[in-house]
């Protein structure tokens, strides 16, 4: 931290948890001289200033942009096309843009639609950080230690641009991971999104009945666990669910081919299948677990 | 407690958690006299008689059946059968005898079978209670404090044999409900062995992938709490599904048909349907939580 810092300007979109949290960290760690946010709510926005987030509010889009070393974009995904359209025209040659969404393939596509051939300046990155709290004074500096970040890198991203996006997710302390954007979305499909629409599914079918009550006066432990993520932002995961329409009903399919496989089994009476089956899954969770700990 | 126990001899079939916890419990209020245990293992029994959970190991199963107050079969619903038929020939007159089994007419239907025309003296019953941990060392006597129990009469039932197995409970500490057998194996397929099931078929629809290691190392806080269920007991929950199988198929089948439902709207880019359902179950699931509290 006697060295001069990596960042000179840091401009934010949207100062919640995500983009909060990576503003803190990069002042914690002394590699930013100046974090300028733009965002929906002025409410916001003033709490953030006021707690130390960021140092300004942008008001001068395009005098901001021009001159940032680095533009991350951490707003839901459904508001980055608009965003980065905004931006683009003002893009200076040496700014770099990342992003923090849920998903990759979708933010590509508007991204090469806004940047055209400037693309290239555009690193995609996804921070998987739990959101149970959100907005500016749930921000922390510490939210990213020893979490994923996961960089999908374009064909057009140079060397050094991917460079700067990775030491930025490094001052934060986070673990940094390289998918392709298609890749990303299958895999957080099947271990996020799906695992979402199966809980959201339960309880709602549970909800909708006459006789509900009965039902919720009996959950318990298990159906609490199992639950948790259905008390998630209903926008948020309508959002997520349609930018991943494609990777998701895939592994829906592949989830509800599994399930008349179970059916079957039970129907059956395969008391030998049933096992199995449970068998795997306790092993691999088992082990998941151990490899987190 | 100064006055005589309300209970005399109690006799235990599986003195692991369930069992064993129930042991404990009514020693705790002073409301047993003696307690003795079967069970298929020898090395369980030792351990439960060193840690003052039984006061003996039971020999002659005829004579301990003949003059018990109550005995309580906590052994996995597979096991119930047999034991049942062994101790139906020994029932004293005023023996009452319950369970601890997560299904009821299964249970039930075993009774009959087994009891006959004495099937009155079988007073079924389930304690909802955690079982992270088992075996008579995980037992302890505050494990139904708070903890609510489902008693499931049966038309033969006397009003006082079911009211010696409410106190039972009562003197552990549990909050007594009332449900018939079929409406509580419905309740429970699903608030609880549906989500086991479906919580299991996620984790082996992953497991069994050739590149399910790159699907674990990005799962996250959510894939945790969603299959943290997926690593219970294979065996125990092939015999719940069996038992159950079906309540449980017609709740699957249920599922199936939300499932379904998301899926179309999901794939017609219904973005307002998605949110609808995914805040109807937000709702639901806070306004549990909050009741739960």
């Amino acid at each position: 931290m006697a060295d001069s810092p990596e960042f000179g300007k840091v401009v934010i979109f949207g100062v919640g948890l995500i983009g909060g949290s990576f503003a803190l960290a990069l002042k914690a760690a002394g590699e930013v001289e100046e974090v300028v946010g733009f965002g929906r709510s002025i409410a916001t926005l003033t709490q953030a200033l006021e707690l130390g987030v960021i140092d300004r509010l942008g008001v001068n889009l395009g005098q901001e942009i021009s001159d940032a070393d680095l533009v991350l974009i951490a707003t839901p995904v459904g508001q980055m096309p608009e965003i980065m359209a905004r931006i683009a025209p003002y893009l200076g040659p040496d700014t770099v843009v990342t992003d923090g969404g849920s998903t990759k393939s979708d933010v590509v596509a508007a991204a090469r639609t806004a940047f055209g051939e400037r693309v290239g300046q555009f690193v995609p990155a996804h921070p998987i950080a739990g959101a149970e709290n959100s907005g500016a004074a749930a921000a922390k500096a510490d939210l990213y230690r020893e979490r994923k970040v996961v960089l999908t890198p374009l064909p057009e991203n140079s060397v050094l641009n991917v460079a700067r996006v990775r030491s930025a997710w490094e001052w934060c302390g986070a673990l940094i991971h390289e998918l392709t954007p298609a890749e990303h979305d299958r895999v957080f499909a099947a271990v996020s999104h799906l695992p979402h629409l199966l809980s959201f599914a339960l309880v709602h079918d549970l909800a909708v009945r006459d006789n509900s009550d009965l039902f919720f006066t009996f959950a318990a432990s298990g159906f609490r666990d199992f639950t948790r993520i259905a008390a998630s932002h209903p926008e948020m995961w309508r959002d997520i669910s349609l930018a991943n329409r494609e990777a998701l009903l895939e592994e829906l399919d592949r989830y509800r081919a599994q399930l008349d496989e179970l059916r079957s089994a039970l129907a059956t009476g395969d008391g030998q299948r049933l096992e199995e089956i449970f068998d795997t899954a306790r092993t691999a969770r088992r082990a998941w677990a151990e490899g987190k700990s």
